[in-house]
């Protein structure tokens, strides 16, 4: 035993990191090594206090408290620090011209009804209508046939069906449409709207003292597959959405808002994206 | 609205950061805006996969769900990856010469007996007796009049008197001693022993996938006060236990361990110890 192998404070990630087994699991090691070097250095460069570390541990322990089957409020704290955007950035990295992905978030469903090409998605007859379509294609502009465009999106009151069971039809503002040998889909829904996410726990507490606000910008949800290509994962914003530069969980990219533009007749809006994959 | 105000893996962390609010408390501005950095850097340096960020948002989950009155499990996580320890280090930065901090622990009970000097606080009959005795000191090296030494420990079985109240005495291996003119305290009580952290929860599962034990080596708490001196919140420990260089929370320091000797006569052990105060 000798003097090095006790902790001091210049080598305090060091000592920790050093304790860890040979045998283990190598990405293991190197990950949690990377987190202690990175959790020291911020306590380093802060100098924080006895009663921050204190406020921390009581956050972090109503985060995981107020967690249940229907709520994940540690998925929220990723959500509203970036750091879940950042996650999909790293592990979806594509060429210049493909579409970029943005978060999943927690009201995809699967298994939603297959649906015909123009079928209306909205069952609560609330909302302004909207067209969308476009085309999905290889990163050569070649259409792609038989790609299935799941797409979800909150009815007008802000609210996924799956949050209001009881009030929504099964499956409002849900569908897969499966393109021909043109690569199009083409579908009704409605004009997305703007909502928080929830606020009424420690991660809403967290933004109040940051002073930031929940909400996020009016959105469509896209998951995009086609057998040999990368799936797609990812929203379509409306350009004009007073959150779309804050959204609450840093979920815009510039290539992801579409131009939705008003029309004449029953449908009010239309607004047309074309998604473009990457082969495996 | 400009392309920069939307999140860019290369920006993630300004991105962020940039949404903090003009008029909050600044401090936290400049803990979260590191906190920010950090946590970015880290997945990036480890390319960190959504599986792995899946694993850790279930990890934190289960930390903060098995949390009580009773259990500190997010205490016990900043334990064993030496945060605690850190934080302690920060806060308490004390010239050469001066007794050094360590961790608290979460075995403190204030109000405990005031007793005379030389008496023995062990009252459940078990273990190896061992007298303690040294002096409280200013750096100049003299001695502090009613300083305060508040001692406490596990009993010979590894466990203290709060974990078992139905099984030992009240205020069993605890107790204040009050020094006199001469600064001296003295008192008998345990060889300490050797004890496992609670190792049944999330952070045992984690403290296994690295290769590491639970256990502490055998220590005595120590909390010595005095009017117009700065606290020492510290530990003796006994050199030859089997767990000093790989304390499972990182408590060891060198200048810690106490010279346990053997003595005859009724009382087995002997351990001199002196505590050196900073003024404030």
């Amino acid at each position: 035993m000798t003097k090095e192998s006790h902790f001091t404070e210049r080598g305090s990630a060091e000592a920790v990191n050093a304790r860890m087994g040979d045998d283990i699991n190598p990405r293991l090691a190197e990950v949690m090594a990377s987190l202690v070097r990175h959790l020291h250095a911020f306590a380093k460069d802060v100098d924080l206090s006895q009663d921050e570390w204190e406020l921390a541990i009581d956050f972090l322990t109503r985060t995981g408290q107020i967690c249940s089957e229907e709520r994940q409020e540690f998925i929220l704290l990723s959500d509203t620090l970036g750091f879940s955007m950042l996650v999909d950035a790293i592990n979806n990295r594509r060429p210049s011209g493909a579409t970029e992905n943005t978060v999943f978030g927690p009201f995809h469903v699967d298994g939603a009804p297959i649906r015909k090409m123009g079928d209306n998605i909205c069952f609560d007859g609330k909302g302004e209508s909207c067209l969308y379509q476009g085309c999905v294609l290889d990163r050569a502009g070649v259409p792609i046939e038989g790609a299935i465009v799941d797409v979800w999106s909150d009815n007008a009151d802000g609210y996924y069906d799956v949050q209001q069971p009881d009030v929504q039809p099964k499956f409002n503002n849900r569908g897969r449409f499966i393109t021909g040998a043109d690569g199009v889909y083409r579908f009704v829904g409605i004009k997305p709207v703007s909502y928080p996410i929830p606020d009424d726990g420690p991660v809403g507490k967290m933004l109040a003292a940051l002073g930031r606000h929940p909400n996020r910008p009016a959105h469509l949800h896209f998951l995009v597959t086609a057998q040999g290509y990368q799936k797609i994962v990812t929203h379509i914003f409306d350009g004009k959405d007073k959150w779309l530069a804050s959204d609450a969980v840093f979920g815009v990219k510039q290539s992801l808002i579409a131009p939705f533009e008003p029309v004449e007749g029953d449908t009010k809006w239309r607004a047309d994206f074309d998604f473009v994959m990457c082969e495996m």
